[in-house]
């Protein structure tokens, strides 16, 4: 069974790529969304869960959809 | 400028609408994703902030992918 761990990696993999799509630093985008860089950091790595919320101001920040930070393989039973 | 209530709501919406398309109650939803049942009643009213992990469960509850959960209009200033 997938843990949820690798979910939260493959969204912290989103936000990377859609990060460095922008050319954006840390710093920037943490200002940005009114993050702390660490905090960033760490969501990248999968180290950090995260709000509700925060998922919102991280979509703002990268002007991404958040339907596109999940956008990861999911297991459905589609019956 | 929309209130991050308004995701919130907006998410509470897509799991609503899901759980009635499954023909799942509230008690039904709730064991199959460990989730407490009245937190699903506030989450579906928007009135409960969650987590990753909440959003990764509802997910497997309602056999559907969380990118669908965030299905909803997001301004994006697609430059």
């Amino acid at each position: 069974m997938i843990s949820d761990q690798t979910y939260l990696l493959k969204f912290g993999e989103n936000v990377l790529k859609r990060r460095t799509e922008l050319k954006l630093s840390y710093r920037q985008l943490a200002q940005k969304c009114d993050l702390d860089f660490s905090a960033i950091s760490k969501i990248e790595k999968g180290q950090k869960s995260l709000e509700f919320q925060t998922i919102i101001e991280l979509a703002k920040g990268l002007d991404i959809h958040p339907r596109e930070l999940f956008d990861f393989d999911f297991p459905i039973n589609k019956v």
